[in-house]
C-alpha cells in the first residue's frame, strides 16, 4: 500500500476540492493507498509539519465547495523562504528542509496543485528526488501547458453575471460603468467575460490603451443612441506610453489591506473628464475567486486529480497534468513552468471581439 | 377610456419593471385604458416632455429584467430645481411648471413609483389638485409605511451570494473579510444579509459600535478556532464618539466617480492595526441595484401595479400602496413619506443576531 | 444547564438546517445549553433511539445546506403506528412509548419542526406532560398560524427559475408548456410563481377548473399573437364536476415509484384534443424540494430555531413560533394545528392575476 | 453592399441567440451588409416565405436570452417533406423549391444554424449551387467535427444544479433518486453532470447496462454507511440483451403529449423491485433546454456566429465552424455530417468516473 501526499498553494480557486477529492477517491477508494493531506501549502511542510488524514469520509460534500479544505498560502515558498541569522532576514532556499519534512511524514509521493510560483517549487523538489506530480492552477487562466485550468471558468461566470446585473442599472441611469477584474498579465477574464457580458470596451494587460480613444468610442456610441456603456477593465491593463492616467490612487493603497483604487478608478476619472457622463466604477475583487465552482471547473478539477493519481500509479514523476483538446493529458514540470499564455492581440478571440463593435482599446 | 401615466424615479431597483408591466397589463388589458409612459422620472415633465405610449406588447418579456425601462433621474426634483436667472442659479420649486407639463399630455392621473423623495413630490402635485398614486421604492427598506418594499428581497440575495463566495475563500486563506453594503440611514440590508450568509459581525448605522470591540471579538474567536472572520457594513455605519477611525480615506473621492474607500476601508484598515492578521475589502456597490428581480420582488412589484390601478379606477387619490402582513392595502401619501424604518437597536431580529453569536458592534 | 433535544419530520425542506443551526447557536452558545438531535423524525424516538450531539462544530457550514443533517421520516407517526400482534398489523398511539424514550435520553424539553402532522403529534406529547416546542414547517405555505414558512419562499424560487427556461423554449418552438408544481390543497405555489414566472394560465386546488374555458383561452391568445401558453397546475387542481378529463394516467402509478402522470399530463392531453399546438408537460416534482435555502428562508428559519430557544427558557411550552407581519411571534399549538390556509377564491391575489390577464381556469 | 440570410433548425439551444446577434454585429456593423433573418427554420423558405430584417436594434440584449428570437421547427424538412398530390401525402425532397424561394428574397448566402438534420439540409442545398456556411448546435454534444457545440455546457449546468438539489432531499429521506437526462444517441449530459453532482450511477447509451450490477452497487453502498444514492440515465440508455426492464410505461405515450415514463421510470421500477429502498424518479425534460446560456455558450456562439461572416467574406462557402482547442476553425459540410461523437466506453472520462468509484452499469 502507498502513502501519497497532496496540498495546494497559490490564491485559492474554485475546483481546488474537486482536485482534492477526486486525488482520494481514486487514490483510497480505487488503489487502496492512504492520502495525506498538507495543510496551507508548503507551510505545511516548513513552519512545522501539518497534516490531516484524507479518507473518504473527509472529502465527502466538498465537491460543490469553493475553495481548499487544506487552506493554501501565498508566503511559504521554499525557493525564497525568510530565514533569521545574526538578528538579520536572509531570503534563503530552503527546499531540502522540505523534503526532510516530506520525508518524515512517511508518503511515497507528493501531488502540488498551484499556480506558477507552486509548480516551480515542485519542479525544485523533483530534481530533489522527492516523488512530485503537480497539477495546475490559475484562475486568470495564465498557463501556456494547458488548454484551460479550473477556475477559470466559474471566474468568467461570475464577472458575467455582474456585467448582466451592471447593465440593467447602467441602463436605467445612462452611466458608464467601469468593471475592474483579473487579471494582471493575462487578459483572459477581461475578454472573455467581456464578450459574454456584452462590454462595450475591454481592456486588457495585452494591449496598451489609448484613453483619448476609448472616450471617443463612448462618445460615438453615445450620439448613435447608446445611452450607456459598460467598460471593462483587466487590473492589469495600461495606458500607452504618454498618455497621462490619474495616479493618485495608486498612492492611497496600504499595507495588508486590499488596493481599492486602482486602474478602474484611474479610467473611470479619465472617462469622468473627457466626456460630460456619470461614470461608476466596481472592482469584483475576492468575489471573482470565491464560491460553488461551475460544472466545467469540477469535472475538470475531478479528471486532474484521478490523472494525477494515474501518474503516481505508473511511476511517472515530474509531471503536470493538462489539458488538451478534449483529452486530458500529461507534460513536463519543467516544460510547463515560466511560460505565459497570454492574449495575442492580434488572434482569433481578439478579432472576434473587434468585430463585434467592441473597443480594445487602440 | 381613460388615460394615465407613470413615472419612476430615484436609484433604481429591481421589480420596476415588473410595476410598470403590472400597470399596463391591468390598465391596458382589463380596463382598457391608454397607459403613457413618463421618461427618466420627473426629468420627463421638466426638461421638455418625454413621454412613450406603452401598449401590452411594450411590457413583453420585462418581467424578469432588473432596472427600469423609463429610465430614471436623481437629478430632476421638481421642489428644489435649478434655474438661470441673471446668470445665476436659483433653486426652485417648479412643481407647477409640472403640473403645466402633465396636463399638455392629456392623461388624468399619474403613478409615481420612487422612494422618499419622490413620494414627496408625489403628495406636493396631489396638493396641487393632480391625480397622483404613489407606489413605494426603496432597496434599503427604509419606508416605515409598507411592510417591505420591492427591490430589497433582491438585494439582500445578492449580498447573501456575495457572502457565500468570500466565506470559501476567507477560509482558505485566514483572512478577515470586510464586505461594504448598502444601508444610508437603515441597516437591513447589512443585519438581514449578515445573517443569512453567517456574517460573524454585522455593523448597522443604528448601532455605532466600538472598533476595539469588534477586535476585541475576532480575537476572541480566532482563539476559539475560527481562522477566520467576516464582517459585514453598512455604508452608513459610523464608529462611537471619542473613537479613532481612519478617515483619509473620505478625502479621495473624486466629483462623478463614486468614492471606492468608505466606510468598509476604514474598518478594515482598523482591523489590520489592532489584529495581526490579514484583512480584504469588497465593496458591493451597484451590483446590489442591479439584475434580474428575485420572485418576491416580481410578485410584489406586480400586486402594487395592479393595486395602482385599482385606486385610480376608485378616483382615490393622494394615496400610496403598501404591503401589511399579507396584503396589499393602501395609505395616504401624507402618512407615508418623511417616516423612516430604521432597524431597532433593541428588536427582535437585532437579539437573535446577537443570540446567534453575532457582534454588532457593541 | 439545561439539555433540550430537536428533531425534524415531514417532507425536507430548504431551511431546516438553518431553524437546527439556530437553536444549537443560542443554546449552545449563548445559554450553555447541551443539545441533542434526534435522527430521522420521530422514528428516532419509537424504531430505537437514535440521537447525535449538536454542538457549535456540528452546526458549521450547513447555514445553506438544503434537507436536514438530522434526516427526516414521513412513515413514523406515533399517533397512528403499526404494531404486530397475533399475527396482524395493529395501527396504535404509541405516543406514551415516545415519552418513555425521550425520557430516557436526559433531555428537559424537546423542540419539534415540522408540517400539520409532526405538530398535532407535538401537541399530543405536550398533553401527556412533555415540554414540547413547535416549529412550523410547510413547503405549500398551508398553514394559517403563521404568515409564512421557510422553506416556500425557496420552492417559489425553483418554480419561477423553471418557468424563466420554460418560456424560452415553448417561444421558439411554439409550444404550450404544462407545468406540474406542488400544492395538494393550497395553490399558493402554483399561483405566485405563475405571477413571478409569467404564466398564462394557472390551476389551483381552490378554483376547480373548465378545461373548456382553458383552450378558449389559450386559442384567444393565439389569436392575438401569442404562439406560445405556460400553463401552471398545482398538483391538487381539479377539473368542475361533469368535465371529462383523461383518467388513465391516474392508474399508471406504480408501488414506490413516484407518479409521473398526474394532473399535468391530463391537462396537457385535454389540450392536446381541443387546439392543435404542440403540448409538452414538465413535472418540476422533487425538484422543489431541495437545494441551497434562498435568503428568506435562511433568515426565517434561523429566527424561528432562535425563537424556539427563548421560549423553553422561558418555560413557556405546548407553544409555536410564527411569523406575523415582519415579527416572530408565538401561538399556542393547539390553535397552530388543523387549521389550513388556502387561497381565497376572491381574494386580493387571486384578483390581481386575473386583472394582470392570467386565466384561473373559471 | 451584400445580402445574407441566417436560420435556426431543430430543438432549441442555448447560444442560439449569441450566434444571431453574432452574426449580425459583424455582418452589419463591421461589414456593412444586410441580414435577413428566416423564421422557423427551412419552414420559413418552404411553407410560404417568412422573414424579418435583423438590423443591430433587433439584437440588442438578446445575448442573455434562451431559445431563438427566429423562431425553429422540427417539422419543415425539405429533403423529406410531405406533399399532397392525388389525396395522398408524398414524402419528396422540395430543396430546390427552397433553393428557388431563397433566391426570390434577394439573398447571396444563408447560415444555416443547426443539427445534424439542419446540417444535412445545408449540405444538399449548398450542393445546389447555393452559398451556405453551415453552424453546428447539439445540446447533446453529439458532433464529431466540433470539440464541443454551445448549448452542452448550459445544459450539463441544469443538470449539475438540479442533481446538487436532490442530493439534500435524497439524503433528508434515504432515498434512491434516479434523473432522467437528455441523451438518446450520446451520453455526454449524463457522463459530465453525473461528475459533476456526484452521481453514485451513471447510465449511458453507449454502455449497456446490468440492473442486476447497479442493485448490487447500491446495496454495496448502503451497507458501507450511504444512506441514498443519486442514479443518473441518459434517455438513450438501455438494459443488456436478455435481462427484464418493465417494458408497460414505454405503452403509455400520448400522441401530441411527450412520455413522461420513459428510462428513467423503468429503472427506478426496477430498483423497487430489487432493494427494499424508497425510490423517485425525475425527468429533467424540457428544462435543459430552456433559459440563459451559459458563458461559455454565450461566448462560444457568438464565436462561430463572427466566423460564419467571415467565411461568407472569404466566399468559403459548403463549410461549417468547428472548434478545436482553443480555436474556431472551419471544416467541409460533407464532413461534418452523419458523424457522431459517442463516449467512447473505455475512454479517459469513463475511466475517470469508474476510478471515482462511480458505477455505469457494468
Amino acid at each position: 500500500m502507498k502513502t501519497i501526499a497532496v496540498l495546494t498553494g497559490g490564491g485559492d480557486c474554485p475546483g481546488l476540492n474537486a482536485v482534492i477529492r477526486g486525488v482520494v477517491r481514486s487514490a483510497v477508494g480505487t488503489h487502496g493507498w492512504r492520502v495525506i493531506g498538507i495543510e496551507d501549502g508548503f507551510d505545511g511542510l516548513l513552519s512545522g509539519i501539518k497534516t490531516r488524514e484524507l479518507d473518504l469520509k473527509a472529502v465527502r460534500g466538498i465537491l460543490q465547495l469553493g475553495g481548499t479544505i487544506l487552506g493554501t498560502s501565498n508566503h511559504g515558498n521554499p525557493l525564497h523562504y525568510p530565514v533569521m541569522e545574526d538578528g538579520e532576514v536572509h531570503w534563503m532556499d530552503v527546499s531540502s528542509q522540505v523534503v526532510e519534512h516530506f520525508n518524515s511524514i512517511g508518503a511515497d509521493a507528493l501531488i502540488a496543485v498551484g499556480g506558477d510560483g507552486t509548480l516551480k517549487i515542485a519542479q525544485r523538489l523533483y530534481e530533489l528526488g522527492m516523488n512530485v506530480v503537480g497539477i495546475p492552477k490559475t484562475i486568470d487562466n495564465d498557463l501556456k501547458a494547458t488548454d484551460v485550468t479550473f477556475g477559470y471558468n466559474t471566474a468568467v461566470g461570475v464577472v458575467t453575471e455582474a456585467l448582466d446585473r451592471l447593465h440593467t442599472t447602467a441602463e436605467s441611469h445612462h452611466r458608464v460603468m467601469v468593471v475592474e477584474v483579473m487579471g494582471r498579465d493575462a487578459g483572459w477574464i477581461a475578454l472573455e467575460s467581456g464578450i459574454s457580458g456584452g462590454a462595450d470596451v475591454i481592456l486588457l494587460p495585452e494591449i496598451p490603451f489609448s484613453i483619448e480613444k476609448v472616450c471617443a468610442a463612448i462618445r460615438r456610441r453615445r450620439e448613435r443612441g447608446g445611452r450607456f456603456s459598460i467598460v471593462v477593465v483587466a487590473e492589469g491593463a495600461s495606458a500607452l506610453d504618454g498618455e497621462q492616467v490619474v495616479q493618485e490612487s495608486a498612492n492611497n493603497r496600504r499595507g495588508g489591506v486590499d488596493r481599492l483604487g486602482g486602474i478602474g478608478e484611474q479610467v473611470a476619472g479619465q472617462i469622468t473628464q473627457c466626456l460630460d457622463m456619470e461614470v461608476r466604477t466596481v472592482v469584483l475583487g475576492h468575489l471573482q475567486r470565491g464560491g460553488t465552482p461551475s460544472p466545467f471547473d469540477r469535472i475538470l478539477g475531478t479528471r486532474f486529480g484521478v490523472k494525477a493519481v494515474d501518474l503516481i500509479a505508473d511511476g511517472d514523476f515530474g509531471k503536470m497534468v493538462a489539458l488538451r483538446g478534449r483529452s486530458v493529458v500529461s507534460t513536463t514540470l519543467a516544460e510547463a513552468v515560466g511560460s505565459l499564455n497570454l492574449v495575442p492581440a492580434h488572434g482569433e478571440m481578439v478579432q472576434a471581439a473587434e468585430k463585434l463593435g467592441i473597443m480594445l482599446g487602440r
